[in-house]
């Protein structure tokens, strides 16, 4: 007879906004929120007994009942707040993984004391996942944050050359080439405790750290493989915020091809620059883990988004 | 003996990016070009004969070629460019259409003195659109501009109440609702030269400026219907741009509905605000043209995005 | 001051399943209905008054409302039914326009005597648009047909060359390639009268007749062009549905190339067939109209899809 | 300083179309190939040397080379002699990863002798992956199967009531709904050989066994939870293939609700069916692995598809 494995179940891509109003000025907290619960489900697999099962539909109430209750202080608290309810309110649920997308506003500027619009920012999505488990076969708690979605390109000081060569090697060797990815990150924080217990500390802004510590890698490497840049962007992300112990990257090469317009009798390169072909498949993809020194590896190779 | 009616072919979705160096300093144009050719292909269609047609591949040459040679100064002086040596090269081809969707990036802050280091900037794409028609059955030129994608928000200053009811009217009336919407619009320049006829022209500034209008009446107008912003987007800005006779806009009401929370004994709208469900389908969909005074009406209704 | 032109309303992608049982048969239709509402609209969008407003949430209850009330018979008599209602029901409504469309399900067989289970079958998507005109401006009736999505390929009886050469060609001609597209049609029914005028009228016969005739065309064609396999795709639909007066075909052409496998020692093509690399972007795009000898044009070419 | 974690590369998306020409008959395998190679690679991290680098585009080159020269018996076979080639090839190169996604095409009917012309067929992908790995730290081959995009319905004998009810409990109860959803499945063979090993192998019988077995338990399980007819199809799976030994599924739960229709004077659900609202976001999710009797699980939760 067949057995169960690992399972869980929940209410996916829940669309949350909170405005906050302090007097006129609103702030807005736009996000996508998954629960996943796990626990004794051995009788809804096999006889389709819901004695056990808070209902996905319940998870969807409790996600907005949260958000009126206790806010939206930032998608790791919320977050936290969220498994720690599920796990704590049934003895069925032993184990809550709420992922959290947050889409970004910029405020309009209007004339006046209103402050009350917004355009959707930038194109990239903020990312959490908090895990509460308390099997005791894994840690309590898991925090990870990331980043989908973040476009990025250096119109120079990338280089390609020295690789292997074999029967099927005709790629020819660049001294300048554009580099360009869209980066999609995951980094875990170290500590034990979940996001809600401390309440000096800001995730927004440890998330804006590391947003600009990627990006600012990624400038300014001088890059000779894009796994070089990876790891550059995943050591400074390591080396300056100290509560986190992990990050995973995983980087689509979105290649930019010289065209050859010599057919055309004109030369492409040059000291002015040149003309490039934005190609959409294939294309390389990179993806690599960076730790820091003794910390265990604990985010999946298989987790490639949140 | 079915009849030929109108037809046209081209390359779509040429994705073209030119770097231009200027020293360590770069600057770059990240384009997607779609080239729609007309004329005399009563032949290709009957028999197969390609003897009048300029290929799309050859097409698709031309945009790179052009992008070295001539540059890009802008969307629409670019693609001015196209249509105008497209139709003058062949003489089976009478009407070009050249549509160019443009990506916009920010520069990556570095030290030192390079630069050439972009994020993709926004989540919205610039759109323009030039026809040049040789047929003397239209205007020898078109010059459309647009953009879509620009999602904003009003977490206020919006009612909707007074309408008709009949049988199948449920809806409450209100007076406060968030206004969500995404922008695709597309404005129609009056004059009849084409846009590489005048290098002074500012092409980016009048493109800049036609989406602060439309983002500054969404958020000052304190609404009272969709359509109502939709014109106070439109009026201005024929208002205040003077080149500009006819802009469509298609605004889809991205519903935000607030969540009932009594069934948890909870009252979700308060002064400190609201939390809210962000709906995907069905939704509402305002579309109209406004114009101005005495301008003709050339933008096709069914032309929903460029 | 600014004038109002073209403007329509309403709501867009309503996603409503009928079932419906036949005892233990069940039957299913699954549709995406749109409607777009135009008439006395000056005020709404001058002023914000809704008075002649019949709110876009009222047409989402309709549609249900409706498809438990009549059924839905076949995508266009039950559009018509719809548009005729709104123009009907409120004087300040002048033309209605209603699109739908529908997925098709497939049963799965199952012993006994139930049959209630189903799979999503095929990948295309059949389309309708009513547009029902009260203002005497247009016709009073126009019935459009469509599919979209319907993604076909010939292996071989496909050549391409004869074609022009300018200084940017560098395209060789080949004596066979593949030819494949992703089809969207749209087909006009010539009758003045709507499509629930005539209850012994079968809608599903026609739209399968009329995708036969589609798929039958392309496959028998031995092809020297895309637009002369585009024009026999229209040309069978129009000499074989009596019904119908106008089609627009959109076909991009999905390129695939040869790979070269000479810098490996191997020849690619042969008696045995071929390797190809199936490309993205760009690809071309050839889009015309086919007419009954004497019918008026009505498609527009703006008009890509339902 | 940072060490590095589990990485990989490769090329990714390379679409490769093979046709095999047997006289006029042809036949048409259409996959999606990418590749992910581990090994030796902490120098191209840390300094950029390429030195143990094979590059993604030697990657690429060799996927449409292997599929002249070896063809492709099946997506599990052709996947097996790639990760062969890697890993054998290249004394850097200790892993090798190749997923394949499959897209079916059906014959148009012709007169004639000819059969080269298709259409796409049905919505779902078929999937696999092959995993060599020569470290010795896993198993030296894994073989998995799959298929994504397979939509499903049952408009009845699905029922859902008994579960916990808590204080954001508010679902009402139900004997008699509608169990729709997308399946994803991930299946695991138990074989330690590679897919290429046993040319009497039938790959393609093999998953379209699969397939049916899934789509006949969905269809035959009279359900009182999404979770029972989960585990009802992957057992019939683990039943049936005495070559696997696990499956994973995820189903999204897409809710169809019955439309409230009393504010219009109608009943909604009778003995001749209803109309129900399909309803996009959000949606249950239930994921859960099921096993042979004794066998390892392998595949990562985290695994959502190929």
């Amino acid at each position: 007879m067949p057995t169960l494995g690992q399972n869980q179940y929940g209410k996916a891509e829940v669309r949350v906004v909170r405005v906050l109003r302090d007097g006129a000025t609103h702030h807005v907290r736009d996000l996508n929120v998954s629960v996943a619960l796990s626990g004794a489900m051995e009788d809804v697999h096999r006889s389709g007994s819901n004695a056990a099962v808070l209902t996905t539909d319940t998870a969807k109430n409790t996600v907005f009942a949260f958000a009126r209750e206790h806010g939206i202080a930032s998608p790791e608290a919320f977050a936290a707040l969220l498994a720690r309810h599920f796990v704590a309110s049934q003895p069925t649920i032993h184990r809550a993984r709420i992922r959290v997308q947050e889409y970004a506003w910029d405020r309009i500027p209007t004339p006046g004391e209103g402050a009350h619009s917004f355009v959707r920012a930038g194109r990239e999505t903020r990312t959490a996942q908090i895990t509460h488990d308390a099997t005791g076969d894994a840690p309590e708690w898991e925090t990870l944050s990331g980043v989908t979605g973040l476009t990025v390109m250096n119109t120079t000081d990338s280089e390609f050359h020295g690789y292997l060569r074999d029967r099927y090697t005709t790629l020819p060797e660049t001294r300048d080439r554009i580099l360009a990815t869209d980066v999609t990150a995951v980094w875990r924080h170290g500590a034990a405790t979940p996001p809600d217990a401390d309440p000096a500390a800001d995730w927004d802004a440890a998330w804006a750290s590391a947003r600009d510590h990627v990006l600012g890698a990624f400038a300014r490497t001088y890059s000779y493989s894009l796994q070089q840049t990876l790891f550059r962007m995943g050591s400074q992300v390591i080396e300056n915020l100290p509560g986190v112990d992990e990050i995973r990257l995983s980087l689509p090469n979105k290649h930019h091809f010289v065209v050859d317009l010599e057919p055309f009798g004109m030369k492409n390169e040059g000291p002015d620059g040149a003309v490039y072909f934005a190609a959409d498949r294939p294309y390389g993809l990179i993806e690599a883990t960076v730790l820091r020194e003794g910390a265990p590896a604990r985010i999946p190779a298989d987790l490639t988004n949140l």
